[in-house]
């Protein structure tokens, strides 16, 4: 199956077909866990089948180490890497603390974070703050790159900004120092060059806008970090050769930063909804869902709310007077969008899979 | 459904019912991964569908959060522990890594463990060893508790050890150091009374003994240690108010160390095939698998294989001349054991779920 026409559009219908959470409400909430595709839980119902009929012995270990592989590859394509740099996470919080807590910083070091950070990070950073004395510095997201000084170690940051869907700027590409974004608003929804955002790590998401299970991730390191990189927590799946024991050597690639435990089911899961997607060409959802993000923007500015500074992103947060309580109108009318803390906005995560009927359902269950 | 008795046996035809595996191959492999209930498939199943129609947003959260609770309850009635004191994990290692870690040793401290500890935890000591430059001393087994010196800082070791189910020595419990267990081979296989036990961490697999899918795993960690045992890896899973940013507390109980994220469908698998068993009564199941492994030792024994010297245990590990071109052999006859390192032993893991007819297919397949 490809939706892909000849012109590089997304086929919308098709598209949808694959999201049954679609036919009944206007899901908005990939920033948060994107729709299931069928094709995921059908790879899902399979790996299970065969567990359950065949049980778990050598044939399985083997199935589970090909569908990592190829996850991994599905992964490493979406963020343009390549495998050998692709960690298979349990999502962007394992993958951050990885980065964080492996550059083994101390009291002379110093993270510079911004004000917008999602507890995914900020978990990593207390972390090293209060374990090893790192100090944590806070800066205006939009002015992290300014705010480098000669005292700061590592750049810690989204590279899209959960709060609002801005990106953060472009000239953290010329710091001297080692930047790792938070990319769980990043990997799927917008186009990623690594080169580009000249990040030395990258940490994201499965199951947001991949659209894969709850418990999946992924990681880039480049080579000039994996280097200085260490591997703080070390299962079977890092080792090289586990048979070795104490003495066994690290994978000499990303797999030395895999979690420790993903199971085929859930492995087969996530890289089914990728190349659910990934049939359809990520060029073409890209642009399909950061423009269909645009209009929801400007009609939801020219229905009186006020839209949080963004980028062109697929995230757009507008102003409601009480967030928490129009959520649960809004869910009670179907549409499905998520209160931010702070208690002034609301978040409509905006995918290629979302279309204008999901909009005008947004705009007509709004309060006026 | 009950499969008890009321004299507490084991009704063995409706738990066999549960594992359609049992109905094709003499499956002998719980001591890597258990049979797969058909209540485990249908759990996934179920939750997988509703993930699908009903989206992941507010109430999916919330079925997660009872799930997970639920799932800890299961776990502790396992161990025989409170729920605070019970973290969930990803599996043994990631457990073990938590304790190793989080105890924040270093140059000055010594780890003793024995020369018969699985990769799971020597990953862990290795990264302390190398990151941390703690000493790791390896004593025999069997000789654990005399090997403890006024240097020993901590002893990390299998309660019962994957290569042979042989009992870590019971004078453990008088050592004036924190003890923690390795129970990949303990949970749900074998009676465990933490108290006699007199360890301050126990680690265990929700995959092996507890038939629940791979990725999942439970932690124990007394109150005692609790509080020295730094949390070394943060997500908003382990913060009590996330919404506090760098600001937010640690859960006040276990939950501090659980793992970043577990799927709904694999918290509701896990928590369904623990439900199956404990539906027979652990007491009962543990009973029958330890006198049917006694049996298939003393069977093995009369056939001329030499049985590693165990435990009453659920693991028998018997000779073979070629271990891994028998267990292909085994294999293709529909009968599922282990090879171990060091090309001498075949491993048989013997559950409740098994029966003699298992045991006379294995028997009829090995070579003589």
């Amino acid at each position: 199956m490809s939706g892909r026409s000849i012109f590089g559009h997304v086929d919308i219908s098709a598209l949808r077909e694959q999201f049954p959470v679609l036919g009944r409400l206007a899901y908005l909430n990939a920033g948060t866990d994107g729709p299931l595709p069928v094709r995921a839980r059908d790879a899902a119902a399979a790996e299970l089948e065969r567990e359950l009929g065949e049980g778990r012995a050598h044939a399985h270990f083997e199935r589970r180490a090909q569908l990592s592989a190829a996850l991994r590859q599905e992964y490493a394509a979406v963020l343009g890497c390549a495998t050998d740099d692709l960690a298979l996470t349990s999502g962007t919080s394992e993958g951050l603390s990885i980065v964080v807590e492996g550059l083994r910083l101390g009291a002379g070091d110093e993270i510079l974070t911004s004000d917008e950070e999602h507890p995914g990070l900020l978990g990593a950073l207390q972390a090293v703050r209060d374990l090893a004395g790192v100090r944590i510095r806070v800066a205006p997201f939009q002015e992290l790159a300014n705010a480098v000084t000669p005292t700061t170690t590592l750049v810690a940051c989204s590279h899209v900004n959960w709060t609002r869907g801005a990106f953060a700027p472009a000239e953290l590409a010329e710091v001297d120092v080692p930047v790792v974004f938070d990319g769980a608003q990043g990997a799927g929804a917008v186009p990623i060059d690594l080169a580009a955002l000249g990040c030395d790590a990258y940490a994201a998401a499965g199951q947001k806008w991949l659209c894969g299970p709850d418990g999946t991730g992924l990681l880039y390191v480049g080579p000039k970090l994996r280097e200085r990189l260490a591997v703080t927590r070390r299962s079977y799946a890092n080792l090289a050769d586990g048979s070795a024991g104490l003495a066994a050597d690290l994978q000499p690639d990303a797999r030395r930063f895999d979690t420790a435990s993903l199971s085929a089911e859930a492995v087969a899961t996530a890289g089914a909804a990728v190349g659910v997607l990934a049939d359809f060409g990520w060029s073409a959802l890209h642009g399909r869902a950061i423009s269909l993000a645009e209009r929801f923007a400007s009609r939801l500015a020219e229905v009186g709310r006020t839209v949080a500074p963004r980028g062109p992103s697929t995230l757009v947060s507008f102003s409601s007077v009480d967030p928490e309580a129009e959520r649960e109108r809004l869910s009670a009318a179907g549409v499905v969008v998520r209160s931010l803390p702070g208690g002034q906005w609301l978040r409509a995560s905006v995918g290629a899979w979302n279309d204008e009927s999901d909009l005008e359902r947004l705009l007509a269950a709004l309060d006026r």
